[in-house]
């Protein structure tokens, strides 16, 4: 054997599994992808990113000072805003004529009409998968401008008027990232969750027709706003509106903070830069203290909650509100980002179930005495630690897109039948039942969405050795840009709860009624009907193998989510508190979660029309990722299906365990082609050992001798060697030479 | 109510508890630093080093470039190096008269003699204890400083003759940090944990009498050396000794690498930095490549393996070998940063314990209207999430003392019985078995405690919220810097693995024939007494509540040992596969450790001599910790518990689990004591919403402001302002003015 041709040449074994391999990965990528034309326009959209000079990120993205990333990110978004005119012109087909966006920013005001159709969600479509492609890419972009059109945007959206989310989205130029920039004033330092109990004010005087922002003491300071520290020009504060001494509680107010031409703070304003953070220091939060900052009365978000001024009431001013609405928008708010997260999960982990692969193909250690040392992949441990991993993305993807296109059409709804013009009272309870179910999934997925990649980078890390340690390839930025996701816009902890009690109420619902709504629970709840309670709960333990039929690694979720609901139910039953099981709920949440991505992925492959998946082989191979995905998360989780009596001892000693085992080896042998099949390009990658050609050893010390040449960072004489040369050359009279202590001959005189 | 009065104030709430806390701290402090006088001597090293002005730490430590890292850190051992100095002379009582260092360095000097006693591990204790607490403030400074102390002075140690171990490391100084700086060059890039494998060459040249080391093919390029980028002088190479043709196996080398007066690198030596890593930025990691580097044959170590030049044998070369000898050699290299990094878990562990319990009494959200919101510590899920990562380190404790006493002991013995003057053949057998116990127990040990903590510091910045994810509260630096105790130094899942198969080795020689060694294997190996085995796998399973007495919660791991085990003898009988149960030993060798971690914390404190501890509601509130860490990770793996039969599903339900729920409330009690306790001033700490008055947002704030002075990096008019006014001044004309297309009356001039 010559040791130095095998063990050196990681691309050689590589493509050795591409030439072996059986299944289509265009096929894949297509289910993936959900649709060949979504496919095909992601790809053109990921090509324009990698090869855009401003956009594109290489190995010197690792290692950027705070200041760096800030003004790098900020000069993305700039660029991004070119790219969204052309988006938006790409989807009307409008290139000529009249300034399509001129004609946008006027098409939906009331008093100028205009012939011109406004501005839709699918306009923005092209555009906000663009985003969300960047966001895999260098997630503080994302996130820096998702602020101002995510969040700044829908609190106007779900709280203003259609005259105010004209003017400041359309007219001031917002949607088109002109004009004005925003940020969400919602967060204070000692207030996160629990919006209700905010503490800065916004007090109306009557006299000026205004309000009076201000913020009464340190820890009402708004903390954690993205875009405040340099970017934003307006921000939608979250204040307790006061009313002639009373208190209405918290409403959303569009706050000027900075001279949008010169970007100066405005008086009365006081904002800071909360500093470095764990990642996404490209995102320049900062925090927020108002002192005495007036704004006009018209600046209050009034879609739902009016302030009256005393000269049209007569004598004293009054607030006007509708509760029912008001609560409708608070759900709505941040929907929009845990949705976008759940794609997020998606693309973040794939990216780093392809690094992990190609290692773990590419890199041999230990063996047989005499032959070639092993591919990792070729241990059973290590595929335990890679395979599932994998199969987290591909299980992702399809509820993801699920999810998606749900959010939007029920939005849709929404604005259609609570716009004063189509408004429909029956209608607004069927969409508020709707968003209810929305809120319970979207909580779900994000949480565990957002746990599992977190884990799956940790976890691919280790799987990478040291190199998965070296920040150029990927793991540790990725994991520090990550897992703010687990805390932010919801905590998981939190979201899980909070979607759990939910669950619970609906499965109390179903047992003691029958209540159970076809038309809106078939989908993630479907385990929640009825009948399959009784059926489940009837059934005495099941000893025969549970796993027959490909449905049935969906199937013994549900049966197991009934269970454990049961258990529960009885333990609050005995205790009369919530709050003791509250940490199987957080499981139940869970639960929840992966029975809905295993049923969207049965969903989807099982129906010709929607997998696009006609190669039996390809087909073969995602039932295996699903049954792997399954039997994983079982064994993950024997504990709770064994003492919620889902499975018996030996059925996890006999079946869920043997057979995890079995498949190992099979899904193995597609590792390259399924990774291959999320067609990420190595400029999406950006991690050397990760590389389409499996060059692993080049292509990572390329990188490396790339950001840190010899000359000024590295070997011969660093900068500060006279520190050490000092440190070495202490000679025998070190002690002496540093007045530490004298010798022997000058103590004999002193002490004398 | 006036919300404001007790919203505001977190410290009040950390006050309260201390008022009305019962335990006794200083006894607690006592049982964790395992004597009162460790605990004083820790307590006046803590003293000293957060109040150097150099070793400090302070927020400024969070968002260091690379290079301010690197450089801050070789300023730290500089002043390091000081301080050793002082430390020996304090073992010593000697500050006077004859330079200490001086005489110590000749002290062992085979032909200088001396009557001075020669350096001892006694007289560096007192330094390994303040490094180790260094460790904890900063942890880069600890390894840089300890590659060179512990892996480059351990393997000359470990392979050098008598002669070569005092030349190098007294003579020249390097145990003194001074005369010169050494790096450990074992990993390449093609090569991690196989050493075996390496490819670096050393051959012997007899017309010179020299060793020609080089670098034949990129993959085996030396690869994450510490200190090799810019502070090392010499390096101890992992190298395979060729002499005429033949290989002989991996040896080691001292190669010089630069010259310690001027640090200038050496002919035919190349160096590179390798660059930004995830953590630990301040180590000079670097690659190392030799081109017909040509050191004298006598810098070989030769311990074990030694060269006969031709003119001494007569005509050839030939290469003398103790291999039984060698192999204890590889055992030792590692050991030490394995024992430390026990030590390591504690320490880190700790600090992160503090902050989140301060921050979970100080922070309050949500609760009932009318009254103060809820301290986030009194919600049963809180407690669930904080309270049993608190009793990690804790548990942690004795087992860490206990296993660095074991080091040092079995150390001092393998010296004694392997040096040619006090040889010893018995002698070396029984040490020999001891040293594989220790490194099964430290790997193991190693193995499951970095881990553990990696998951503490990621559970407890959830629980911290945004402030969890802001750098100045130190989780995310902390983890990016621990999370590589995971990979160096035997990976995690290797270490796991080989331990695991060492005790299921064990396991079988017991059952089989009974052989079990009390003398050596009654400490962390006595569930495997032959008698005790054959109880376990005897009894029918057990029905009755099985937690009664203090030992069961030590008990029933040893009994899940046994069951486990078992069940995977069997499997393996029935597959002959060792490689398939390889996820099974993993957790075979976190049971193990775990059964370590509470039977020496049973003992302790079950020992009045040694637990220190004589209030009996200080030592309630310790039995306490111990239980609920033993049912907490009961409750983790009730999977396997149920598996194997050690646990049924209602025993779970029924006792495990309502006991675990009935602890928390308990231990919540004493939650602030518990941490205070650990003795940690705020300069160690380093993160403001963990300090000791409580005041979090206020502490916060002040560091933020601190670190982000508004006039540098703030608010006003941010750096590259002018790249934001242009982005939101795009006007009507933008179109045209960016050359995209023109207007409808150009087109209509050019379509003529």
């Amino acid at each position: 054997m010559d040791a130095e041709s095998v063990t050196l040449q990681p691309q050689k074994l590589i493509q050795r599994e591409r030439a072996g391999a059986a299944i289509d990965v265009d096929q894949i990528n297509a289910f993936l992808e959900s649709s060949p034309e979504r496919r095909d326009q992601t790809q053109e959209l990921i090509t324009e990113l990698v090869n855009d000079p401003i956009l594109k990120t290489d190995s010197s993205y690792y290692g950027r000072s705070k200041r760096e990333e800030r003004e790098d990110t900020a000069r993305k978004i700039a660029r991004l805003a070119l790219y969204m005119e052309h988006d938006i012109k790409t989807a009307r087909n409008h290139f000529k004529g009249r300034d399509l966006v001129e004609e946008l920013q006027k098409a939906e005001s009331v008093d100028l009409g205009g012939d011109m159709v406004p501005l839709t969600n699918a306009d923005l479509a092209i555009f906000d998968r663009r985003l969300s492609l960047l966001h895999n890419m260098d997630p503080q972009v994302g996130t820096r401008l998702g602020v101002h059109l995510g969040l700044f945007a829908n609190c106007i959206k779900g709280n203003g008027t259609n005259e105010q989310i004209h003017y400041w989205l359309h007219e001031r130029g917002a949607t088109f990232v002109k004009g004005i920039y925003g940020c969400f004033g919602m967060t204070e330092l000692g207030h996160g969750s629990n919006v209700a109990c905010l503490q800065t004010t916004a007090t109306y005087q009557a006299k000026s027709d205004t309000f009076r922002i201000n913020t009464p003491n340190l820890p009402a300071t708004k903390f954690w706003i993205g875009g405040a520290a340099h970017t934003a020009t307006h921000c939608t504060v979250y204040a307790r509106l006061i009313v002639d001494g009373r208190d209405y509680g918290v409403k959303t107010f569009v706050v000027p903070l900075r001279n949008p031409e010169t970007h100066q703070l405005l008086a009365n304003v006081v904002i800071g830069d909360i500093g470095q953070k764990m990642g996404r220091n490209g995102i320049d939060n900062g925090w927020i203290q108002f002192h005495n900052h007036v704004i006009p009365r018209e600046y209050m978000l009034s879609r739902f909650t009016k302030v009256i001024p005393p000269k049209a009431s007569g004598g004293k001013a009054t607030v006007r509100t509708q509760p029912q609405l008001d609560q409708i928008s608070g759900y709505s708010a941040l929907l929009s980002g845990r949705v976008n997260m759940v794609m997020d999960s998606f693309r973040f982990g794939s990216r780093f179930a392809i690094i992990a692969a190609r290692y773990s193909v590419g890199r041999q250690q230990f063996g047989a005495p005499g032959k070639p040392e092993t591919q990792l992949i070729d241990y059973p441990l290590h595929q335990y630690r890679v395979l599932p991993q994998i199969t987290v993305p591909y299980l992702v993807s399809p509820v993801a897109f699920k999810l998606l296109d749900t959010y939007y059409s029920t939005l849709d709804e929404l604005y259609k039948v609570s716009t004063p013009a189509t408004f429909d009272k029956a209608g607004l309870v069927l969409v508020s039942k709707k968003l209810k179910n929305l809120f319970i999934d979207s909580a779900s997925l994000k949480a565990t969405n957002t746990w599992l990649v977190a884990d799956l980078i940790d976890q691919l890390r280790q799987t990478c050795g040291g190199q998965g340690y070296s920040s150029y390839n990927a793991f540790g930025k990725g994991y520090d840009d990550w897992v703010v996701q687990c805390t932010w816009e919801g905590d998981n902890n939190i979201l899980s709860l909070s979607s759990a009690k939910s669950i619970l109420k609906k499965f109390a619902l179903s047992i003691r009624s029958g209540a159970f709504d076809a038309s809106l629970d078939s989908e993630s709840f479907s385990y929640l009907e009825p009948g399959f309670i009784r059926s489940v709960l009837k059934a005495g333990p099941d000893t025969e193998i549970p796993l027959k039929q490909l449905s049935d690694y969906t199937r013994v979720w549900a049966v197991a989510l009934v269970k454990f609901l049961n258990h529960i139910a009885r333990l609050v039953d005995s205790t009369k508190d919530l709050d003791s099981v509250a940490k199987l709920l957080v499981l139940v949440s869970k639960f929840h979660a992966l029975h809905s991505m295993l049923k969207a992925y049965y969903e989807k492959l099982n129906s010709p029309e929607d997998s696009h998946v006609t190669d039996a082989v390809s087909k073969e191979a995602l039932w295996d990722v699903y049954k792997l995905f399954s039997l994983y998360f079982i064994d993950k989780h024997s504990g709770e299906f064994q003492q919620i009596k889902a499975f018996t001892p030996e059925q996890i000693s006999h079946t869920i365990q043997p057979e995890l085992l079995e498949l190992l080896p099979k899904v193995r042998k597609s590792i390259i082609p399924l990774t291959d099949a999320f067609k990420m390009p190595d400029g999406m990658i950006n991690a050397p050992i990760g590389y389409f050609d499996g060059d692993i050893y080049h292509n990572y010390f390329d990188e490396i001798t790339k950001q840190n040449p010899t000359e000024v960072d590295g070997a011969g004489v660093p900068p500060y060697h006279g520190l050490l040369t000092d440190l070495l050359s202490r000679g025998w009279e070190f002690d002496h030479a540093l007045g530490g202590s004298a010798r022997a001959d000058i103590l004999k005189k002193l002490g004398k």
